[in-house]
């Protein structure tokens, strides 16, 4: 199964963002041997969706070369990147069921040096909570909105916040709102300007996005 | 044809709302021998989705026995009931583009002698024009909440305000918004405890989900 | 993960609800702490979805705190609220299948003191068993109508009870009744006037709207 | 275009049933030369979903070959069969607007001689409307339900009759009942034991199905 | 829970169906109880959707009374009905992972004493193995065929015979085939007139619907 | 608007296929500058869905120029390549109303000077018409099998041919028919080996697929 | 109807947007009276979705204020902001089908006083195309991905530009395609890190998105 | 339960494919008794979907006739076909997700002697991965194109290579990519002109698709 492994060297220097290996549904065995190509060649990586299971049954050698934080599923293999200058990113979380999603976002910045801050358990359906926080959320270039079930509260920031704001919904749910299909359709037919949206849980794609804006920003 | 019209003499009696002609679909020659017969019988009629064209192509002596209101697409055909106390119902639309189902809301409650009042152009992505009518809001025994697009307006009003909330979904929006059905879901579910809610633009039947909390008042 | 945990403590005096915790996916862990947060504090929680096996391994201490309904899934932690007066609420349930979501219902109104009354197994499929309690039904202020499959329990009974009804559609069944939007579509478009409808098996919010009806009468 | 058209002439032989046409979609033009070959073969046709338009512009010639009657949009060119006993099929509508594929039905009874009862306006949400026709229908082998929305009909009757019940849903309705798939889901998810169901307004189809039970009946 | 079981007594009378009992989903306790209140009242029931493990794990002197069958999951508690005469009906499945399905309806029509003949393994994509078959299924007043994935076998049978044609479309396959609803639409959309459908995985209900059409014959 | 057209000319080198216009929701004058840009250059064009009113509304100077065919509503414009030895290919159409799509094909493929065989009105619910031109069918190398409703038609064929079987579903058909995607899922799902499946209605994607294979030959 | 226009004045204060106006769906009466009472208030407003008919048919003395785009469907009342430095966004659009959308983003961009580039017909089927300009994409500190279909341009893009990319599905095709699901989910699952959507056929929001950096970044 | 295996003797005839056991669902004890079927009659069988579990459960006696490969879950049973030349497919995956899908398409390959390229991890976010192998892919007959997400892969190849493309849509993926329908529709409504599709995950029929094109050369 070696030469099915093809990493990405050339990724870096084309994008400025490191390979990324989305963990979920892989073998222990094809990540351990994934670590060791990177190891070999001396690149870091950044796990995602790496599951507690998985991480426990990696070799100790491995396992020691990884900070893992095991809400958000992430590990980073290697050095991360230096953390550069104040928070310029807002993550905030409708609420606790969120925060893997949220955390993965967090984690992905943090990994690549971009201080932020985490916001949690201010959903709209208690408006005050939000509506305490938002000065400070309105300081902030890029506003990173996690929301399962209505998915409410990007719309309720983009109505108040003039920065870039990315919505990432989240599979939280039951019912109508089981695998996030309608916190996805909420935010894209958010009535608020300009909010963009990433798929389902997909907390490192909306880091990438902010990443995208920080450097544009640079 | 008439022997398919078979109007339900014992609904009135047995609940409480008189017969109501859902007109979307029926010919005006189906229309018309409806009215008829319900002249005869000395019933009087709702009537809902009656569109201009439908309502104009009607026999004049027909038109001048129904008090129209093209907006709303609904008639009224004999006396309304008359009217009783003050508004304990609050009709709140998140766009003008959500009036036609508000609208019919109010003109049900009106014709079944209802007071209430409507409040338009209160979305959330603008939320200081809905935290300005809230207290207004607050008073009612009853809100219906008619919202297309993410329909946020519902779970805001939903934690803000402890009276009945129903939540109607409209059809407005484009792309994924189309149809409705992603506010439909986005309402049911809504993190705010107890929010109920109708089919999409379903105006005419929070109405009687309203009225029957009204009776259940009285 | 503490700082994750922001339990709402105006809740209660905003809207009139208790915090309730939704302990589906939750770690075992998270729900300890949020218990002995709410202890701390001496505020009374509501618990939905809490699973037998997650239940059996909380620490003994927090166990004793909490009354368990292993049907239901709920537990009471802290004192229940008063009793109030004679049930002005029936649970109609189409099928034994359907219990674990009326049951649930049942539950959140006598945590919150509303007496009601629980009436199983009477789907329209075998037509007289229903028939047989329908004027007890009538005599009742609400009534919440649980069903999954073909949903048709509310339509009929919206037909018979000039009350207020609640339709809560489950997600037993297979095929294309499997996950219960057969039974929500069912329920969205039924031919009773002001049937309301909540989120597939969401007892707890039926209770909360009818809750919110019973203060409106009060 | 003509070698486009190939007319079934074992179809009758093999399964009894002479060629229909479903007209919907069809140029006037092409509907014509199949009339013209049927005529020329002596063949009689069942012309199905045949719009009041496209009946007004065929040849003069042809429209007085056809008993066309419009709110079924069918049409019989040739002779039908000679009609045949007693009623055994009951056709039941819940509601007015469900009249065009009920009819459908009865007219495609009668074109093959089975005599049927068509009973309409008794959906469930008015029970005892039903419940006073219940003896009728009970009397007959076959009773076909049409019903749109909820579609609760068929499992009413399905609990209460013990002969064959073949449901055809409707796409009456909107919102979440627009095009059927609701009324469709509903039936197929029947609690009532041995419920079967054919497409969406497939009346033709239905009337098939009845006529292959009373064959074998015969 | 005992308050939750509450068997239709009237059913049998009614309709001609015993009660049937849905197991899956059920706890062992639950179907425990069920059985032992049957048993108390001299009632037969048909077990479906019994699995295995709930089998192995009922008390003893309830599995001697059951006549359990595991590729069905079917089980006659209590003495079935006499058998009555020869095969009426074939079942005729497509492939061999729709024998749970086709079994569970020949079961059913065992335990009504009603003789049937199974045919498996002949989907059309290997035409000849139909067609060898063919005039033995012709022979039959009604035909259940059983079909996942294209479920083309009904359409094909249904214009080669021209008895009573049920078709249930299986869950079997995988990609746009998984869960049935391929094969369900396919069945319902069949260019073969007067096919009638099933819910999907359905063999109980194709079974009561073939006993529907056996007693309007006798 | 000229700015917006872009002629591909290195299409033909590159794949072997010169551009083809689909017309579609362009305006008259939007097509009619397309033409004019190609006439300039010397370039050959493949217009499909041009609508006849389309069509009628172009200039004379360009209707000179095309050969249209209204079926298909396919154009030539310039001149098709030369006709290449005899047919490999054969269309197959399960009814009438394929025709639009499988001449749409049969026309792409004479464009490209790929003789072929149409074959229509042959769907598997009446089996012996195909059944008669099988060994027919069974002698090209590649098979275009187009139809809608249940689609069995390419399952049937792909059991009974070797050769390169393209499927290509069709939007033919009502209820759950309506659009194709139950006869595109019936073709994805087909239990015949090795069956490729186009979009729907994509007669000119399934007659490129066959001019690849027919490349591939020679 | 005039106290249904509710236009937000301080939108502009909060968040740097003026009031733009969806004119789809709304009567020309409707959007004539927006249009005086931002005239009285001296508000400029945009707006989007305006048919050519209902621009047509607004008095003359309101059209001679618009500066109308026929293929955007877009119209600028009282003045466009003043232009702004260079060009920072690319907007690039698949195929011509897809310049609506991207038109309207651009006219959007260019209301507000951001220069950009469009750059149409590069959809990655003829890859080449799209390498040509890849350069001067590169250089842009946002680029617009505006594409229906498969949607595959955005990934592509995304892979080889290091910028803020903003993918805009269409609603262009049919079949699958059609409505521009296929297109949404396609970007929705990009491989591409970063990427963010919009709504299908969002054009106007994809620019508002694109301002929301522009500011950040100045 | 062995009257319900059938074994096609005539499809190798017939079609030129062995019978394919799709062991996905089948229990170990079925398996054994097909394989003791095919080992009595001298068949070979290319066994499908066979997980590792399942392999290991086998007897010892029929484990050592198979060669078994546990990244495509596929056993050859007796021996496969003699291979036959140089390679002229490549099966080009997206990335190493997809490998279990690309592999079944080579060993079904390899079982009827056709030999083949593999090349992975060519996913066109890292679009200089492709283009340094598209040379090669060009001098191939037959491409299988193997990709989930927004599986953009086979439009950006169909757009470069002349030869017969054959997509193969994977489940791979979360959130909207979840059981592959996106990369499906992705793939169906492609730009690139002929572009054939299989089922989600139908490794093995692209295979089969491929072996209908190499006869047809041969």
């Amino acid at each position: 199964m070696d030469q099915d492994i093809n990493l990405d060297l050339q990724r870096a220097a084309r994008l400025g963002f490191d390979e990324a290996i989305f963990c979920s549904g892989k073998t222990v065995e094809h990540i351990a041997r994934i670590l060791d190509q990177a190891h070999e060649k001396g690149l870091p990586l950044l796990l995602t969706r790496l599951h507690q299971t998985q991480f426990t049954e990696l070799p100790e050698h491995q396992r020691s070369r990884i900070d893992y934080e095991p809400v958000s599923r992430t590990g980073f293999f290697g050095s991360p990147h230096a953390s550069n200058g104040d928070a310029r990113v807002a993550i905030v979380a409708a609420g606790t069921s969120d925060v893997p999603v949220s955390r993965e976002a967090a984690r992905t910045l943090r990994y690549y040096g971009a201080p932020n801050v985490e916001i949690t358990d201010v959903g709209v359906a208690g408006l005050w909570r939000l509506l305490d926080r938002i000065e400070e959320i309105r300081r902030m270039s890029v506003v990173i909105a996690v929301a399962g079930m209505d998915a409410a509260l990007p719309t309720v920031i983009g109505g108040l916040v003039p920065g870039v704001i990315i919505g990432v919904p989240t599979s939280v749910g039951y019912g109508v709102a089981a695998g996030g299909q309608s916190a996805l359709n909420s935010m894209l037919s958010s009535c608020a300007p300009g909010l963009t949206v990433m798929n389902i849980d997909n907390g490192y794609g909306a880091a990438c996005a902010a990443l995208r804006v920080l450097r544009a920003l640079s």
